[in-house]
């Protein structure tokens, strides 16, 4: 009789994290559970911060918002700790990379305000599932990701363009590659544009600003999303003190399913 | 030859408001565009009453925050001024109820941040469009509003119970219901409950906490939405030094059609 591994659980990777047996890429890790995006700082700059995403909720959707100095995701982690149980920490001084770290153990600060945003493997997941193959996940690269010329509602010192990631979509799946990230919006939900790529201020579809090319046949159709990148160009731009942000890859993997923030 | 009268334009209204030539009930006027609720704190609460909203977005739905000092409402009604444009304002001072002004030019300050929160009324439209006839709106009365033992997620020092309204709906209309309120996420979106009030810890639906009672009939299951009495409740209970609402019934007029904000 032959036995089946059941996948981890997000609280088992997270202690396999924190403990420091485990510190990877966490792509297809505790499938069908929500992952998310990191951003740190310093309470001076929380309300602008807060208000940006509210006012940006498509490249900025907000998960959990944790008060300055507290480090436990409450609603989307309980017992979970900000400060260990990402796999990969990249902190930020003055808007440059400084150095990246495995625990914020040592640079936790009592003002600190911990921001987790929906990230695009929600809907990528939902997308699969609908039966719409993704080319970059089916080659192995990373997705296409371009600077547009769809500015962001600033707030405060935020501001910039919003960075989308690019998708191939065969033209009869279009309607329902729509439909199906609509359903997630705190996963950057529905798409920001469809087709003509210089309509959106990206010159070369073939040369994207971060990322991988990706071949789009006769048959398909370019699909745009807002990216998480957008938000962390954002808060780099305005060179704050302190930014921390998460190795790109290693998320944080909470204990909420897809399932439960689709809204329809 | 007959002539007909168009309804007033959003800006229209606001600038007879303005003017003082008309301050009434705003329910009715200018059809077809976004009403908004209003919550004005002070700078050293907007941070954690953002939070609040954030959390609890079927309670309190942001359609706009305005920073510190500003006055004009620019992503949903440029031009406008929130220290003149609505037909009534009322003041609190440390949680009570203190006067009813006109407008806020004696009071502003400069630190002073401004919620526009969206409102029943859309979604009310929208039932009524989709052939849902409404109990209360039929009568000329207020509708039926009642706290629950929904504890909404607390931020700083804002909590306490979800308040809600009820509509009742013939059985054969329920689904449909569902489906035409949910395309409003910023207008209060999709019902909290349905059926049963003692399973959300109403006691006697036949006495609402505020508004007035309505008949339920044999056929009819009653549905319960957030209520937008849920942030003012809410903000009142933490005892702000100054909290300044609108006059009930008077409400700030947007420029946004209920159709810009359905998610579908």
């Amino acid at each position: 009789m032959s036995t089946r591994t059941l996948p981890p659980l997000p609280r088992d990777v997270r202690s396999m994290v924190r403990s420091g047996e485990w510190r990877g890429v966490t792509a297809m890790v505790a499938p069908g559970y929500v992952q998310a995006n990191l951003a740190i700082l310093p309470r001076e700059l929380a309300f602008d911060f807060l208000l940006f995403c509210q006012r940006n909720p498509k490249p900025c959707p907000l998960l959990e918002v944790i008060e300055p100095g507290q480090v436990e995701p409450r609603l989307v982690a309980p017992g979970a700790d900000i400060r260990t149980d990402i796999p990969g920490y990249r902190v930020y001084l003055d808007g440059e990379p400084a150095e990246d770290i495995t625990d914020l153990n040592d640079v936790w600060r009592d003002d600190l305000v911990s921001f987790l945003l929906g990230c695009s493997y929600t809907f990528e997941s939902a997308l699969i599932h609908a039966g719409i193959p993704l080319r970059h996940v089916d080659n192995g690269k990373n997705v296409a990701m371009y600077i547009t010329n769809l500015e962001t509602v600033p707030a405060g010192p935020f501001s910039g363009p919003t960075v989308v990631s690019m998708r191939p979509v065969h033209r009869t799946q279009v309607v329902r590659a729509v439909q199906v990230t609509t359903r997630f919006p705190t996963g950057h939900g529905a798409p920001v544009h469809i087709g003509d790529p210089q309509a959106i201020g990206i010159k070369d579809i073939n040369a994207p600003d971060f990322g991988d090319a990706v071949e789009i046949r006769e048959d398909e159709v370019p699909i745009f999303w807002a990216c998480g990148v957008t938000p962390q160009a954002v808060a780099m731009k305005s060179k704050p003190s302190l930014l921390i942000g998460h190795v790109p890859g290693r998320m944080f993997i909470s204990d909420v399913r897809d399932e439960d923030i689709a809204v329809l």
